[in-house]
């Protein structure tokens, strides 16, 4: 079959790689009909040394079951699912209490784990399928897929953003960030009925599909001018709640710079530093800072009749769509800033 | 009048001073008839430079009110009230929202502020009185008097250790510290429902302390070590909730270390670093990091009639008294771990 693997830095290739197979009891074999590149993706095809024996790519997708392992019992050949980014087995206690990123079975797509591929192929092997898989009442070509991808990762990732900054009715939200997850966290904030929502980019095509998507103000500015400037938007205290989006150390320093006393920052732009910034701004504020792997597992079954009712449309931040084939090029699009976020269709 | 002045490190003097009086229509003037010295005024013991004019030094005080301004609405002659670490006017929005440490009018005592004199003195002119003062139903001299002084800041601090660490009933909680703080978060833990409650230090008067006030484990080790006992006593996983009561970094990077994922760190240790460290460990097991300065003027109303009622006994980490001649020997007795805290009777 054909798969994404990437070889290092700006290398990414499509090569011809062994089928992917059951492997263990509770496996499941997916064809993969929609994927997509990952703004995550982005870390290693900056910074990733050559010399290793490549990375299988990609983490989000849909697909249909091909193949299922013998202990598998929730899943049949042909039901079409939602792969979420990581695997869960659904039943230990942090699967319970709605953290399966913590799963105690827990692993990762496309990130070079054992024996685990990436979405970005035409086939994936799912371990701990009844716990992972997430079952459509749709057809695989149906109008609503790329926003039924977006469950997979971005959609539930600005949610969980979204929660962890404890967004909730009346309130103002900051949202750092105007890539695909700072757009599902407009959405998810104003989905969670935030009364003023910011977002905080200088992407002009990004920022107006963040005010279809229910921004109210827009920030361009960084550093201490961004901090003014949320100030003064929001009676000189700061924002109830901020998403922080983006993972470097001067939007988290803006982010908790931006909350309001007794705010929350909800971060899932995975950290690219070992320590957090304005340590004493966040005390001296009460500001709590959460967030982390978005469960977007547990998220789905909240998220998916908005989808389907069509309330929310995470899936317009899919703007352009490759096959397998563009995979390489989709992700220079992306670098580039020329896309937000590309579909794949295998 | 007396009062207690820091002219740099390790050089704390008692010394007449001008008396203090109403300023402004809101102030209300109090006789201390119970101060303490406390852990934070160690950080200035040990690092404040010399050559400035002195720092009027307390920020716990018991006391009578003596006079009071003319906008004073709620407050008489005669009333016996705790005076909280941070005054503030009780009707802003952060006041209403149960946060007066971010008042808009906010103030710390005992902190060198112009103007605003410290509790480890005679008296003490206190503003925005109707906010600030929380009146006591029983005499000058009653017997829980310790208990009551507490609530000043270190029982309240504790219990805002624990609000932030979300200890709920049947949860685990680990306390960073076994200063008056880390105790009275024993204590709060306790009250608030915590099954396990593992104390962590190695003084072992305070940690027997801590086993009267509810701890069930004491770990003495630290670093790793520490973060390997926590995780061995909490089937492997660490705390549902860590209240971090020391506030350098290693005891921090230690409460991150040993949450639970999915847990929470209430850090009310007063931080000396620009940075919050694990932000790796705390990002990918989305443990939550919350607190600052307690609230302690908020909680006091809930507080007050469990130490009434003798359920909590927070009073018993007031292990010295002293009078105000005794103050600087109160400092060195409890920089040298002789004392736990210091009470004050002027």
């Amino acid at each position: 079959m054909k798969a994404t693997v990437m070889y290092g830095a700006g290398d990414v290739r499509v090569e011809d790689v062994p089928d992917a197979t059951i492997a263990e009891p509770t496996d499941a074999l997916i064809r993969v009909t929609r994927a997509c590149v990952c703004g995550s993706d982005l870390h290693p095809y900056h910074q990733m040394e050559r010399g290793g024996a490549g990375t299988r790519m990609g983490h989000e997708a849909v697909g249909v079951v091909e193949d299922v392992g013998a202990d598998v019992r929730t899943l049949s050949v042909g039901d079409l699912v939602v792969m979420p980014f990581a695997y869960s087995d659904g039943t230990c206690e942090f699967c319970r209490e709605g953290l399966p990123t913590a799963c105690v079975h827990v692993g990762f797509f496309g990130t070079g784990m054992e024996g685990i591929g990436g979405a970005q192929a035409e086939a994936v092997r799912v371990p701990q399928a009844d716990g992972t898989l997430f079952k459509l009442p749709v057809g695989e070509d149906d109008e609503l897929m790329p926003s039924l991808l977006t469950l997979s990762d971005v959609m539930g990732t600005g949610h969980h953003a979204a929660v962890a900054a404890k967004v909730g009715p009346g309130k103002s939200a900051a949202v750092v960030g105007d890539g695909a997850v700072g757009l599902c966290g407009v959405i998810a904030a104003k989905r969670l009925g935030a009364e003023q929502i910011i977002i905080m980019g200088r992407h002009e095509d990004r920022t107006a599909l963040a005010r279809e998507f229910g921004a109210t103000d827009v920030v361009s500015e960084r550093g201490e001018e961004a901090v003014e400037r949320v100030r003064g938007l929001t009676d000189g205290f700061g924002a109830h709640s901020v998403l922080e989006c983006v993972g470097y150390e001067q939007a988290m320093d803006t982010a908790i710079k931006i909350a309001r006393p007794g705010g929350a920052v909800g971060r899932v732009g995975v950290p690219q530093d070992e320590t957090i910034p304005a340590s004493l701004p966040a005390f001296f504020k009460n500001v709590t800072v959460s967030g982390g792997p978005a469960p977007v597992r547990a998220y789905m079954e909240d998220l998916l009749p908005d989808v389907l009712e069509g309330r929310i449309e995470p899936g317009r931040v899919l703007d352009r769509t490759v096959g397998l084939d563009g995979v390489p090029d989709g992700y220079r699009a992306m670098d580039d800033r020329e896309s937000i976020k590309v579909m794949v269709r295998p």
